[in-house]
């Protein structure tokens, strides 16, 4: 993957979803953090956990340190910046949490996400069902810390099956390109479907049954 | 120690412990999740927090990456099967979550962990203090996840003795199969005796003169 | 900066600074930690993660592993010493923990962490940005565990401004010597004056309108 988005390639275009999703992610998480009365600094901090926490989790546990945004010191910058508009934008308004726009970026990052953490995965020799965890950590760890915030349904199946059809278009030897979008564009989408329809995975018992437990 | 368990050496035991422990682990976390009415995603996510998690900051912590789930993949794998296990059973009964199995293959599990943790300290030439902490945080750190979830007391004295008994036989000139037989038996029944006894380290005050503190 | 303190030269001073920070964290997190009831064990702990906690998460993301307290072990045995006397004193009266020496000792600590992972960050030819972040890390991340127990404001951005001033006289050619005393100094006089006229960042809105979220 290039280091820059482009249009050009399809890992240019990928480079492209995953900034964008940075950058949705930075912002829908400051605005949370600063409507619950956060200050400038914890906003931010709430941004920029949301944006990169996913990634940096994945490369703790695969050894890749100084993690990513430690390096690709624009990763870091570009959320700072984010998290900061959303916060000064708060009091006029701003974008809406759960409007049109944030939602679709937000859908494209989880996807793009997921596809760069089975990449990073795949890279170091892992097996495909490691490549699938990795999927999962860097699309939802970040998210985790806004959407538990405002105790949202977290989308973890969405990223997995993601990264399952990245490795399984790999292994039935698609492209490259390919491969990226079809992964990037089932994992956006399939996350409106679960959004819109509310889709949830079974729970064993009943609600009335459950016992208290303070999750 | 081998990759898998074995009858035949001390060594091999202690990895059929370690299994054991691995399972009983993933199975009871996935299970209180579940009862509090978590999906099979998210029990999944506890119970196998539940069984790696300890391993993981201890591998973090001394510089082993990738973690040694995301090698020995088996790991993860027997993990996921016993958290479903424990989902799906849950609504027709399952072992019970204080029963005698769950009880005694947890005790088993958390000093084999507590022992392993010692070798790997060991393995990187740490210091004792130091290998002593491996050993608590392999072993107490994962089932954290479950047992504050149930607010049940986290036995970290136990994995600590555990590992020091390991150590200290190893100073003392003990054979490898003596000093984990040893310690593997040790740590279980004294976690065992812990339980039944209640036995609680003293606190500096009083409850009712503790600060109001939501811990 | 030598392995142990000395008052021969500023880097010798600036061990001294941080194990006398080390020491005071380690004390008032036990402190309050016994104060809410916990046990030995759970004291010791949370006094251990307060004093250390920071500089681990930095070794972390810096790919820095095993992580310090574990090759230099006098960092988690005097953590440990601080901790149980914290304990122990505590039905005795004991420091007071928002008490002079406890306030600028950990002021001081606050610094000098923050100057210290500063230098991490440099050593490593991470970018300004980061190195400011490895210095709010250090210097923040342990002391949350004790602040978020007690309700008390985070005082991040001491942390920031201190590793910037390092950063800063760095960049316009001072004096290894100088520019450490002075970004020490600096920070611990910010802190106080913080805490003092107790500085708060802006919110992006009023305490009326937050939305209810559990933070």
């Amino acid at each position: 993957m290039p280091r820059y988005p482009s249009p050009r390639t399809m890992a240019g275009l990928l480079r492209s979803a995953d900034w964008i999703g940075t950058v949705s992610f930075a912002y829908s998480g400051s605005l949370l953090a600063a409507a619950a009365g956060m200050d400038a600094f914890g906003s931010c901090v709430v941004g920029c956990i949301t944006a990169v926490g996913g990634g940096t989790v994945r490369d703790l546990l695969i050894g890749n340190a100084p993690v990513f945004w430690m390096q690709e010191v624009e990763y870091l910058a570009m959320s700072i910046v984010a998290a900061l508009a959303a916060f000064i934008s708060l009091p006029a308004g701003g974008l809406a949490e759960d409007g049109l726009v944030l939602r679709w970026t937000d859908h494209l990052g989880v996807a793009a996400f997921a596809v760069i953490g089975a990449q990073n995965g795949l890279r170091r020799n892992l097996a495909p069902l490691i490549c699938v965890v990795c999927a999962i950590f860097t699309a939802t760890f970040g998210g985790l810390t806004r959407d538990v915030l405002v105790n949202r349904p977290v989308y973890a199946t969405c990223a997995a099956a993601t990264g399952a059809v990245y490795l399984g278009m790999r292994a039935l030897g698609a492209k490259p390109a390919m491969r990226i979008a079809a992964a990037v564009l089932f994992g956006t989408l399939l996350r409106e479907l679960a959004t819109v329809n509310q889709w949830r995975l079974p729970t064993a018992i009943d609600d009335a049954q459950r016992t208290h437990v303070d999750l």
